[in-house]
């Protein structure tokens, strides 16, 4: 990871963790449960990147430092939860900021192991979107990340866009700054503009099992 | 893998994907999220039993073909959805031929691990059945395989069957045909005369934490 | 494995699949989910622990004896679930002795994988809670660890304390002894009085996403 990548890794772990837990308390969870859900908010990306790719020892296990940063945070949001509203659009920027790195970081990884492109991206994907999705399960509600506006197409674009930039000849620092301003300014304009993929009439449309 | 059994596989993991695609679409998904439930529920059996048994690289990361399929069978569904409904009887029948054909791969891949054979069976099964648990979770309801008519029972029935025909000396040809044909003619009966194990009276019953 | 923690973690699985399966019955599910609900609320916490550490083969699959005492509790429970309310007590007795077992068994096995002094403590508390928390979520309810009185907390204890005490230079019969002790008294202590973590006013607390 270069230090530029790092730096906005923690940052983005800590503000993942501090929504995570946020929606816990929402929930009626106690100290214990909000840091257990704003770590899963912020690690369970790279965790669940590491298990299927078999990426051993798993990046929290390898670096404990990073749950210094997430249990931090959601002990810091337990006592001061009713103010981080205010700073919801700052949310929103660091959280956008944080999925297009952790995309980056996942298909680096991705690209350590000698996947195939296809999984460096969904290495890169799974890194950036399933942190939300695993917070979502363990609130019982169907993961927003599967219906809401441009997130999870914003990781895909951030991963394709940075291993062709590697594969035209850019080395990393290159191809991971345009990837990730690229990416940034994607989900940006996705949220101004409330941009979303095609959604379906569904009405009338049976199961089939 | 046997050619009978991958071109049985590739017409299975399909078909789930559609049916998987289906169920997200009415639970209101954008494209991207019906791509990733029909991909879960049609390659989360073998991805559950590949990460139990330690068995790398995952299926889908060694073959990204297979997303291929499920990706593009999840696309094609999001636009004919609202006529699938007529090919419900097709369904049923490939899923059960999938259901017996992914209990018959995931036992090979067991066996390839040298696992006692409760394990080899129990990979067959959980091949089987964990994909379409995983796609319950993600919609947020109980899993119906947990419920529902035999249908674990008959990946248990041909895991069972399977493996004792392979100790009894037949080749590997022999016995996985039979037990495919022997699970799918079970699990047809099944939906034809709704056999199911046993229910119980659960009233009055209280839980213990 | 100690023989005393040996015993103890084979009446603890026993309990814990009971408690699964009677979950499971009073969500509906047939003989098959309910042996599968139990087995996951007894032996979940061990598997994820396992595949977290990278930790193979996983525990049931080296000791595929463990699946006998759960599926049998299960099966059992299903015919004379009426009866066990009688026995609550003694299950949240058992429950409470299998919680701080689980827990110095997972410390063990993250010493085994020379982990990280937080890691082996993680493994441990991972161990005793993974298990509930799987089954919730198989029941699609927000897990019962996450917002009840001291469980999580007292697993953390006893792990914590566990490897204090060998890091002041017990052994690891007088370690385990002490830390079962004083964890168990602890849980059971934390019952009688309704012990529980803070909890905070969360109205009108709003989402950050």
């Amino acid at each position: 990871m270069t230090p530029l990548l790092y730096v906005i890794y923690l940052i983005a772990i800590t503000a993942e963790a501090m929504s995570g837990a946020i929606m816990g308390m929402r929930r009626g969870m106690d100290l214990f449960g909000i840091c257990l859900l704003g770590t899963v908010t912020a690690l369970g990306g790279g965790t669940a990147r590491d298990l299927l790719l078999g990426h051993y020892p798993v990046g929290w296990i390898a670096h404990p430092e990073y749950l210094t940063f997430t249990i931090g945070a959601a002990i810091v949001t337990a006592f001061i939860a009713r103010q981080l509203h205010h700073l919801r659009g700052l949310f929103l920027v660091v959280d956008g900021l944080g999925l297009v790195a952790f995309t980056v970081i996942g298909c680096d990884v991705g690209m350590s192991m000698d996947a195939h492109p296809t999984i460096v991206v969904l290495a890169g994907v799974i890194t950036g979107i399933f942190g939300g999705l695993l917070r979502d399960i363990l609130c019982t509600q169907v993961p927003m990340v599967l219906q809401r506006e441009l997130y999870a197409t914003v990781a895909l674009f951030t991963g394709v866009l940075y291993i062709s930039l590697l594969w035209l000849g850019l080395d990393n620092l290159q191809a991971s700054v345009i990837a990730l301003c690229a990416g940034f300014t994607l989900r940006m304009l996705a949220i101004v503009f409330s941009w979303r993929l095609p959604n379906f009439n569904t009405e009338g449309i049976r199961g089939l099992d």
